[in-house]
């Protein structure tokens, strides 16, 4: 699929869905959308992603199929100063995908414009409606499957499954990404934002997820949230025992010692974080933490080494910085 | 609040939302609408529960606020039986509560009947609309905050919080259960069915239920599935993190090994359950379990009494079986 991804004045620092899509996507980016920086290039500010033109409108895309909106502003609002360009896109026959909480098929102007165009409006945080609960046979699924789990939010868990998949295909494996958030569903074009599941339904949702891809060596779960946050612990177990995993792989930040926005929550030392994993997925799997994947963004590159070692001494198992480092061959053949 | 209690060809034995209110309700059940058992009464099926007369429908009821639906059929449907006593009711004005899947409020006749004569159509299942993630602020209230856990799916779980807050009431303690299930919300006239809940907001939609109630010397929230649950987990950890309690009590069905319906899945042993929990809450609150409910229903009496006591033994806390013993003295002290 050829796509356009709209980042107007958020590029790329802002545009977290765009940069994953010029990154992890298979599509193939056309042009991304901002024109505060129209006239530059994707390579002018990214390394190791496909480059794309940055123009200031639709008007200035070549054919596409889809308009993807890869930008996620607070509260999840669509914002006016867009409306051309989707309806520009609706008008040439374009499919829009979004990860807005704003559902661009409850607006009019473009349900009409889609309809008469022949355009679909894929709005990713709504879930299917016919869902069930969990009948616990995502055991039983053939290929490899791995979760990525967090001692927090936001410390890589869907970066680092997207790097253990590249670093899978490498070694000639065909290896899947199973996204569980926006901006995984998004980049993917599948998948079913769990947090927008209601509870009794998570983590059959999940079961479908991992049931879905065929053919596959190695299936990557991004996990979400993490067991001890106050407010996501719900999705995170959901997720877990959903994805009946084979193995763990456990995310963190360096340096993180309080859950980000409940600073009055501990977050546990990491070999004991390790162990509540592994407690709580036992019930449907003797997964363990095989791998840690530690955030090192920030920090010297001394220091950095020095925290990777630390994780992975403390955890007992293979860890590095994904991004920093990337996958290395004994990593990858822990969770193999 | 004065109310009457459909529960055709059902009443008692499956109709447990009917017997739920009866037993541990606070309003006044003027009568039980069962065409079968019509011209009986309560007190013909039921000890130590309100009495009431047992009518043939609608037309047969004096005066109340409210009709409830007391039966929930499997698949949660709406009978075309029950409409014309729906019908009498709401053209007398009364408020119609119900938990099942079908939303009365979406019925076409009802909604017209409910406009035209000022009576409220009360769908439980449907969670509020401005629901937020968890805030993390539930261990900040006053009151004793016990929750009801279990290691299954009908362990006994809302009956042992009503025992729980009958027991503290006749100590002269101000005790109220929050509910979290369809019975329960039916029962109270409040509360939240958090299964329903988008799993996001599942553990604020607890914090929110906890923080409710004032003045109580005693909360008891009524737990949801099990930590071990493939399908429940998530819910039941929301409802652990939301409601960070004070005390846990564990309640389990005497005898069963096996998660229910999900054969495949083993029960970990008492011990080691009630150790699982302790962990889980460890993060939000240093809650242990301090008591254990077992259901014994089906049981001898000397079996179910060594039942009991190797059930306390094994979790090293006092245990009882709440509706054949009632809560203990000793049980009672221990959550306090």
């Amino acid at each position: 699929m050829q796509v356009a991804v709209l980042a107007h004045d958020s590029f790329p620092d802002r545009a977290k869905t765009a940069v994953g899509l010029l990154r992890y996507g298979d599509h193939e980016v056309r042009a991304v959308l901002d024109r505060a920086a129209a006239g530059q290039r994707v390579a002018d500010h990214l390394r190791d992603v496909q480059d794309a033109p940055i123009v200031a409108s639709m008007d200035e895309v070549p054919d596409v199929d889809a308009l993807v909106i890869g930008v996620a502003p607070i509260g999840g609002g669509f914002e006016a100063s867009w409306r051309a360009d989707v309806r520009t896109a609706l008008k040439r026959g374009y499919h829009v995908l979004s990860g807005l909480h704003y559902f661009l098929n409850d607006d009019e102007e473009f349900a009409e414009l889609a309809a008469e165009h022949g355009g679909r409006l894929v709005d990713v945080r709504k879930p299917p409606a016919n869902l069930t609960v969990a009948e616990g046979t995502a055991g039983a699924v053939d290929a490899t499957v791995v979760t990525t789990v967090g001692t927090d939010c936001s410390t890589g868990k869907m970066t680092t499954a997207y790097e253990l998949r590249d670093a899978a295909r490498e070694r000639g494996l065909d290896a899947v990404v199973v996204p569980t958030g926006q901006t995984g569903v998004v980049i993917e074009g599948w998948g079913i934002v769990i947090d927008r599941v209601v509870s009794d339904y998570a983590a059959g949702a999940v079961e479908r997820l991992v049931e879905t891809p065929v053919g596959m060596d190695l299936i990557v779960v991004e996990g979400q949230g993490s067991l001890v946050h106050p407010a996501y612990s719900g999705v995170t177990t959901s997720i877990l025992h959903g994805s009946a995993p084979d193995a763990l792989v456990m995310c963190h930040k360096a340096g993180r010692e309080r859950v980000h926005g409940y600073e009055s929550f501990t977050i546990p030392p990491p070999a004991d974080y390790a162990d509540r994993y592994e407690r709580m997925v036992a019930p449907v799997s003797d997964a363990s933490v095989v791998a840690g994947a530690l955030n090192t963004r920030g920090m010297e590159d001394e220091a950095a080494g020095e925290a990777v070692a630390a994780y992975g001494e403390a955890i007992g198992a293979p860890a590095i910085d994904p991004v920093a480092q990337g996958i290395s061959d004994d990593l990858l053949d822990a969770i193999l």
